[in-house]
């Protein structure tokens, strides 16, 4: 059975991202695992995973009875995806307070008071011995940066920073000017701009 | 202020060890840490304390309002020192279920399906460059062997192993004869001997 990994309802960057990167290092550690996502990609993922020519997970609604799956970037039920109640939580890896999941079995839990998901995910690459590629390097880079407003968000922890300068310096990207970059694709006022 | 770092009520060897090697690691690192008890230790954790030449945590059997406080070995209010809910829970360590304790802020929660609380803080150690001094690795090791009866209980992994393998080796303790000894001592039959 193929475990879903999946962020909140109206995902933002680090849910996708992160639901992507981390399905990507449970597959290299040997499970069947997917990333979906709960709702439409927003502008500035979807420059995102343009700039790093990775495909949009699949859109999945509402889960299945029985379906396992993967939390991330949240644990709280009501930003969850429909159906979670029937579903089996079978890991969470997030960011957030505490929330109200519980589960019948011991899982694997790791919440961190980071700035992002992606900085845990990628915590969980270096202590899996996983190498990460330039694909899912520059996802977790841009999470990091669209979370913490480019380290300018109050959760923004050394953490992050160290991490995301490290993904920046594997991808030969400048933070400032990617990041500028990241944002304005995804301001309200270029979406509303005609496109071409 | 000082950190509290407890198990649950009724402590096992688990909640005893675990809380005291944890308190240990974080003042390690610099924190205001210090291992508490939620009750009284049981014949076998009094085994495991002299043999390593360990002081029991203090009891504590209530928490007052506003206490900062580390849970380690559950995660559920019903099990938790009474004023749990005045206090406030900082991180979590554990290997359960997961449970209905809600947090208002972001804090560090490890749960590991894994057999014993010991095997996530000797992680623990090892991902944050800190060594295990001789007494520390005592109590770990005696933990997992406790939750994990000797390597016999169905929650038990290779992670529990190898890390109670690891930790015998650096005492130079034979697993299965100290086991033993230990559940010896902690059993009913030898409480309900004379000691003299
Ligand atoms: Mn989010
Ligand atoms: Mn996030
Ligand atoms: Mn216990
Ligand atoms: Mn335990």
């Amino acid at each position: 059975m193929t475990t879903y990994v999946v962020g909140h309802q109206n995902p933002d960057t680090d849910s996708i991202c992160a639901a992507i990167a981390y399905a990507n290092l449970k597959q290299q550690l040997g499970a069947k695992a997917e990333a979906i996502r709960a709702g439409k990609i927003n502008a500035e993922t979807e420059f995102i995973l343009d700039k790093f020519e990775v495909q949009a997970p699949k859109l999945v609604t509402e889960l299945a009875k029985g379906d396992e799956v993967i939390l991330v970037d949240h644990n709280e039920k009501s930003q969850a995806i429909a159906g979670i109640k029937e579903a089996e939580v079978k890991e969470i890896i997030d960011h957030h307070r505490i929330g109200d999941i519980e589960t019948g079995n011991p899982i694997y839990f790791r919440n961190e008071p980071v700035g992002s998901t992606a900085t845990v995910v990628t915590k969980l690459y270096q202590e899996n011995g996983v190498e990460i590629n330039e694909q899912m390097a520059g996802l977790l880079l841009s999470a990091i940066l669209s979370d913490t407003v480019i380290f300018r968000s109050p959760t923004c922890t050394k953490a992050d920073k160290e991490i995301a300068n490290r993904l920046a310096k594997q991808l030969g990207v400048d933070i400032q000017k990617y990041g500028k970059n990241m944002f304005k694709a995804g301001s309200v006022v270029n979406q509303l701009e005609p496109k071409e």
